[in-house]
């Protein structure tokens, strides 16, 4: 089963990477732009027909290792 | 209008990153792990209500900056 997992930075953590890329495009004449966040994107394929149990199995992985759970927030979808 | 963008690596791209977090998970003891692939996510606020029009906008910044098209894929998402 193949899960995806989108990990954003909270809403009010500052997001010095996103405004890089705010700034460029607005550089290259991109004005409409209000804001930009940038996260992270993981594609899970794991060994587990279940879904509930698969994404019980990621939710772990995420709360060990891919997310920063003080400043960041996570969700798991279906692929 | 909020949409969201979503690059992976190409299928046959390499992928080191997720070889990483792959094997750090497996040696935390998670061995049900297939194959795990890490891409990139951005959350974009567009001063733009129009949706067709807005996409738009989202793909050609894609083209110009957040997507490097050789090796990368993207999709755009209404959030």
């Amino acid at each position: 089963m193949k899960l995806s997992v989108t990990v954003t930075l909270k809403k009010d953590v500052l997001d010095p990477q996103g405004k890089v890329v705010l700034n460029t495009l607005s550089n290259l004449g991109m004005n409409e732009l209000k804001s930009i966040r940038q996260g992270k994107y993981f594609e899970i394929d794991i060994n587990e027909t279940d879904e509930i149990k698969a994404v019980k199995k990621v939710d772990q992985m995420c709360q060990k290792l891919l997310v920063n759970l003080i400043i960041e927030d996570y969700k798991i979808d279906k692929l």
